[in-house]
């Protein structure tokens, strides 16, 4: 049965791409190509970066920031910063010493396209490219909102975060992990920046620690339900509509909700907390609307 | 013919062993074992980082805040940040897609005793960790100098410095370096955060532009002269002697000022630089003697 979008898919688009438009255009200068022989590095940087991609992260960020009226070009740039994050992140785990991907978003992966050592370094200095667009005072004018901006990408990054859940996913072949421990691996791999993403908004406009809590309760279900959906599409999704390798988990032998729930629980699962994700928005009147729509997408994308 | 220190050369070496205690008890508790499955990352962030070493990163970070009368406490987590950036570059580099390296300071690199995949994954939240350090209030109570620490070390870092560095050191078998070239790559490579740890101490003690600039002076000749000691190492030092592979440079058929110059040349010229790197101190007294003392070793040092 086909179910059709509960909500504005049109106007989702058009914002997702927008999005993805206009952080390109912000970050376009921020990666200029030097002169000189290092020039490579950031080639594989652009690579990396100009690739497409969702652009949820920076999405989340700009539905979050105008949520308290927070000027949308500071906000590019910390929508650039975390995609900066998130692309290092991809590179790096793509490398043969990690998921050993080829693929990614339809085009070679970096290492491939480059090669290792600079795939490796491209990851590094795109790490280091968010921390230079955050400590800018054309970011925020507010020194103590670069600082808590700063803060909660490297907390949502580093080992109690992404890097984290990182190392726990490629543990997870030798441990058998439970729901519990899945959930909590993917909080860390993939919820802790989705979540620094949602909140951002709220730390540049200086939200009530009310509004606050209810970002980051939404971030929190969102990020699960688009992590069951991204595992969903390794299931049942082919590598020519997913972009990538798909049966990887499968194949990985590694544990996921899906794995474990099965395809129609992992679905209804899925459902249920964007559904939680939406109830967090209650308080927030019809310009939490995007926000509300990526929820329903998350559920709803085939990409 | 052996020529004697002309410094007091037990003083140095007391504060370098003081500095490398210190440093790692400020560290101990920033890098606790979790009780997760992602505890192998963090056992592998403090196989890299309580591995030895010179610590002369955070003993230039701590011997300028002296000059400033900077909290010692303040400045060990600096000390600490700047030697995290350090470490996770080793890590990185020595991985088998870069240098190569099995043995690092005596010991076997982190992807020899751990593996690739975690090596990647400790040396990403090793620099994630170093702006966790400098973004805490504990750092210094002044955001805007919490701030501008941030930038120097993401610009040292990135791909304008380091990692921009390492990028050309890497392309370098492919290229023909001239001495200008090199210098300019020693520079981006190490010169850049060894500037950093230099400049921090003025940073945190809101040092007067021109007692900046003397510092900033001091860091580039005493990195340079650091870089030729290092190439003069691995041409002249054994295994044994140095606690990792020697001749890799040569063998690697990469171009250094050793290469260039000679070795006889490039003493001389690591000599020269040390004493330029003291004549930037003149306007210091007594108090900038352990960093005087540091150029004199750079010269002298065997390992």
């Amino acid at each position: 049965m086909m179910m059709s979008p509960p909500f504005d898919n049109d106007a989702l688009k058009q914002a997702l791409s927008a999005t993805s438009a206009a952080v390109e255009r912000t970050m376009e200068p921020e990666l200029a190509v030097p002169s000189g022989p290092e020039a490579r590095v950031v080639e594989a940087m652009r690579y990396a970066f100009f690739s497409g991609g969702k652009r949820l992260r920076p999405f989340l960020v700009l539905a979050s920031a105008e949520l308290f009226g927070v000027d949308r070009q500071q906000a590019l740039r910390v929508a650039g910063a975390v995609e900066c994050v998130h692309c290092y992140s991809l590179v790096h785990d793509d490398l043969p010493a990690m998921d050993d991907d080829d693929m990614r978003r339809g085009k070679a992966t970096v290492h491939k396209a480059f090669d290792e050592a600079t795939a490796i370094l491209a990851g590094d200095s795109l790490m280091t490219l968010a921390f230079e667009l955050l400590v800018d005072p054309k970011t925020h004018a507010d020194p103590n909102v670069r600082l808590a901006l700063i803060g909660a990408l490297a907390r949502a990054s580093g080992h109690h975060g992404m890097v984290g859940g990182q190392m726990i996913d490629l543990s997870a072949n030798d441990h058998e992990l439970g729901e519990a421990e899945i959930y909590r691996l993917q909080q860390m791999k993939t919820g802790a920046l989705i979540s620094f993403s949602a909140e951002a908004g709220g730390i540049m406009g200086h939200a009530s620690p009310h509004a606050q809590a209810s970002l980051q309760g939404y971030a929190r279900d969102l990020g699960l339900a688009f992590q069951i959906a991204d595992d969903l599409l390794d299931v049942e999704g082919t590598p020519e509509e997913v972009g990538k390798a798909t049966q990887k988990d499968a194949d990985a032998g590694k544990a996921t909700l899906v794995g474990i729930m099965g395809v129609e629980r992992a679905r209804k699962q899925a459902e249920i907390l964007a559904n939680q994700a939406i109830e967090h928005l209650s308080d927030f009147d019809d310009k939490a609307a995007l926000l509300r729509a990526v929820a329903h997408f998350a559920i709803f994308r085939r990409t």
